[in-house]
């Protein structure tokens, strides 16, 4: 009934490097439901890939391993639309990795795309960003998001574009990454009735 | 500087009466970031409470004891950020019980309004509920979420409104409660420019 269109969007949730609560760089622990949920709404929405970054061989493997089970093991078979959406997830070392990889891979130009909860300059818009995916255009996004206290400064500056941050109706913005990620794939690509 | 309207809008979690993969009413188990996320986003968004509704004691205490820890022990003082939104958080019973305290505490009327991944014929769209909230009248919104695979029947049926369901752009949808929730809320209260 509803159409599928091709978006041309990946989603990367980036372990390393992230700062914690006093700015210092660390590595953050993968979340199992991190990888559920963002893998759910990115397959509601029609993400192409759901990457995972992180260096560390023991969370690369504990997320294949999450991975496995719902794609190849028994939660497979007791949840075939929890294997669909899981499906999207590939597990990657560094960005740098991500990027190589799609670089071989796609013919169009790479458009690295950040989220901060922090008001920046030069911010996209939600709706500019919007209309880019809708447009017949010869750019591939990758819209990274940060665990931890948010991504490290030279990410932030190694990107095209910084997303504006999510605003409520309050000055309180401390949402979850999960639940950033929900609402900004749906301010993104939604079928919510309040604009085109 | 950004204004935080009085939004005449509750949440809550419905861990019983729900359905079960076979469509059999269970009472689900509690998840620790169900509380944390959708109160982070309740308090982003500016709604007055979060209720988790378990008729389970042992749930109950749980629930209690993880809030308890974020409001008022170590988690308060190392983030009192969380703090914030996990006040929001009062445990019930019922869904009986918070419309009996909320109609005793409330002089407007109390609203019902239950969200559903299927299609109803009657379904409030985001922007009519988006008006409701927005214009002064008498009354109060209770929304519900169900955890497991949904309310039960029963509850859907006491409701005033069955809220539309979330549409991706792809026949997926399967998001998680945390993110459901999110993306209504959002949906219903962010200032996303895409609308008044």
């Amino acid at each position: 009934m509803r159409k599928s269109p091709k978006i041309n969007l990946y989603v990367a949730l980036i372990h390393y490097p992230v700062v914690n609560k006093n700015g210092q760089i660390i590595a953050s622990a993968v979340t199992n439901l991190d990888l559920h949920d963002i893998a759910r709404a990115a397959k509601t929405y029609g993400v192409k890939k759901y990457y995972i970054i992180t260096p560390i061989d023991d969370q690369k493997k504990l997320v294949k391993k999450i991975t496995a089970h719902w794609t190849h093991g028994v939660g497979a078979e007791f949840n075939p639309l929890r294997r669909e959406a899981l499906e999207l997830i590939t597990v990657r070392s560094s960005l740098e990795e991500v990027l190589d990889e799609m670089g071989q891979r796609e013919l169009k130009k790479i458009r690295l795309v950040v989220t901060s909860a922090k008001k920046n300059q030069n911010s996209l818009s939600y709706s500019d960003f919007r209309d880019m995916l809708n447009i017949k255009n010869d750019n591939q996004y990758i819209l990274l998001f940060g665990t931890a206290w948010g991504l490290a400064k030279e990410v932030i500056e190694k990107a095209d574009y910084v997303l504006e941050p999510i605003s409520g109706n309050t000055p309180y913005n401390h949402l979850s990454v999960r639940s950033a990620a929900a609402i900004i794939m749906d301010r993104l690509l939604g079928n919510h009735g309040l604009s085109s």
